[in-house]
């Protein structure tokens, strides 16, 4: 995978779920031409849930979003790119009041069904003046295409990322389709950057939330790009019904299953985009940890591999140079015991044991990460837990992409 | 600091502490033309003490240590350079105990007297023929001079570390020198890489111990590089008594307080030489954070600025972006109150109580950063908590140096 051929990747969102309209406009944020207001539209009594970041410094945006989330319904979601608006005082929580009081206006709806989300700079309190005129091109705009509206809401992405899939809910087939952005400040553990997931089907808040969150834990959770955790990252579910299933209430309902199982292959497919497109990345990473004590101590040995950067760069050079990677999985702090941990790359055991296998040839390893997908398997041989995360390697490209951001 | 200017560093150990005497020769663990194996002689009866990485992959050599450390007595430090040694299993093993009989029987000593280290590449056995081998040229080599030692025990290091300070015993003065190395693999709250440091004062084992413990915590244990923690960090400090001193044994004999600040000052300057030879570094970075609920959580809220990629980047790239700063106080985890939270660069304050200060002028801070040793001030606001760590910027140069670094 490089940046050209991963600018190929496929946009799979043809059609809408019911109920949810995207628009798009230019509100001027940064000094570019290029839209960077996205303005979804969606059914009266549209379903909501949510997760947020963990940081000890979140957005005002994120902040409104945990309190509409309590309400549990949405009219409207507003994405502005460009400034992040985090870290902004009073001056952010008001262009945010901004933003929702003049939607609920034009919907005529409670100031807390609409949601919103930044994403940019850090610091800057976001221009009410230019958001407003972005809201009034975004009314009166045509209907985008999905693909527009994951240009919109990216920074430095350098392709829109969406994934789609549907279920049969006792015999009504249901859309489920999700656009997510983000290259950089990319970390586990807190849920991760933006993505909007949005469904027709009918399903009860309660149990939305519960099944975003288990899909969450299992897909943007289990990413990392560098180890930042973004103040804004925000992951919003929307479940417009208009699908016309009987609405479900609970796990054991007739589709739950099916539904669970297509939120989650679209949230792995939106994460994995998100590790695809990390900034500079020429590999995509997968980590799988066996044998651990937990499934939470096989996560947090395989993030610590994930977020070395000694394993990333020597990924990044084709270097089969698997002691980074012992390096790794001891720092990480988790029960391991050395003479019993293995590792492979690709399908080639390189190490049992604790050291390395008899007669090890390097040769399938060195061919194995000259391609542009990359597997690490550790098995701890302590237990039974297991986890798999999934990341990128650390070029160049991150350095001259980070150094100078803001200019 | 660049790595041209870097090299000017002065090595300033002239004068040992007397009943240690160093010596160096070519072992050829890689295919360089350079001395690669260390040999320090002490005096009989020289006291010692240690910390080693908290690793669960930890090398032989520091398994080694660790139970050498037990009987708290030296005659002989072992360092090799280019081979880590590290999962290498019973092979590994054997190579320590060769090395450790080899040396008990040069000198008629017992061979937990005999202290080891080894840094390099990780995953090949140690070759014991050519440690025999060096050793054996070693044994007949003249004296060589501290600074010989220093390069010899270095990898990737651009330039020799070591410092040196003096304290006053009831009249009698005592010698105190180190010698580190380290640039990559550097993390913080396990020890760190090598270091080792001799002093001709007479003191009580345990009592040395605790020293080391102390001076360790604010120094070694307060710096990184890129988060990656080594499989064989190790800090040894050996007292051979030959300054005649009527040994110390407790923190209230006299004396005791002047050797544990000259101790703290040699670890600090060590350390920090290991943060200014960091691979690819082309700036020094202080961390401070204060007003956090215990020094313990300021330490961690530093370490996570420390460890930002994306804070070491904008350093790198002179970029005045303290909301990244923002971010990585935030993703700390750590308690903190983001509307208390204020921020500086250098002697410029760039955030105060949750957002930019009245007025913020940029050009203060640009030139700051246009300098080599750069200053971030955080204060929390919530407490009496504080803490310093010292890191570098993250460069191309670390990702030329970690790609490709066994060929």
């Amino acid at each position: 995978m490089t940046k050209n051929k991963s600018k190929g990747i496929d946009f799979p969102v043809t059609c809408s779920p019911r109920g949810a309209c995207p628009r798009v406009s230019r509100a001027h944020y940064k000094t570019w031409d290029r839209c960077d207001l996205t303005f979804v539209e969606l059914a009266q009594d549209t379903a909501v849930a949510g997760v947020t970041t963990r940081s000890r410094c979140p957005s005002p945006e994120v902040e409104w979003c945990r309190h509409a989330l309590q309400h549990g319904k949405a009219r409207a979601l507003v994405v502005n790119a460009g400034n992040a608006n985090a870290f902004t005082g009073n001056r952010g929580r008001n262009a945010v009041e901004a933003i929702a009081a003049k939607v609920s206006d034009h919907l005529d709806c409670e100031p807390h069904e609409v949601f919103i989300a930044s994403t940019g700079v850090i610091g800057e309190p976001l221009p009410i003046d230019k958001a407003e005129a972005g809201l009034d091109a975004v009314f009166t705009a045509d209907a985008a295409r999905w693909k527009d509206a994951a240009r919109a809401i990216g920074t430095t992405d350098t392709f829109p990322k969406g994934a789609t899939a549907s279920a049969v809910i006792a015999d009504t087939t249901v859309q489920i389709s999700g656009i997510a952005k983000g290259s950089g400040m990319i970390a586990p553990d807190m849920a991760t950057m933006l993505g909007f997931v949005f469904t027709d089907a009918a399903i009860e808040p309660a149990l939305l939330q519960d099944m975003l969150n288990r899909a969450v834990a299992k897909t943007f959770n289990c990413i990392t790009v560098d180890s930042d955790t973004s103040t804004s990252d925000t992951v919003l579910l929307f479940a417009t019904g208009k699908a016309g299933n009987s609405p479900l209430a609970a796990m054991d309902d007739a589709g739950a299953d099916a539904f669970a199982a297509a939120l989650e292959a679209v949230c792995l497919e939106l994460a994995q985009l998100v590790v695809r497109d990390g900034e500079g990345a020429t590999k995509f990473i997968e980590i799988r940890v066996e044998g651990a004590e937990s499934g939470e101590s096989a996560r947090r040995v395989a993030l610590s591999v994930a977020n070395s950067p000694l394993v990333k760069t020597a990924i990044a050079g084709e270097d089969a140079n698997w002691g980074r990677v012992v390096m790794a999985v001891g720092k990480a702090g988790e029960p391991a015991d050395r003479d019993r941990l293995s590792i492979r790359f690709g399908a080639t055991q390189v190490a049992e044991n604790g050291l390395a296998v008899d007669g090890y040839d390097e040769a399938p390893v060195a061919a194995h990460l000259k391609g542009d997908n990359i597997e690490i398997g550790v098995d701890l041989g302590i237990g039974n837990g297991h986890a798999t995360v999934w990341t990128c390697d650390l070029t160049h490209g991150y350095i001259s992409i980070n150094a100078d951001y803001r200019t």
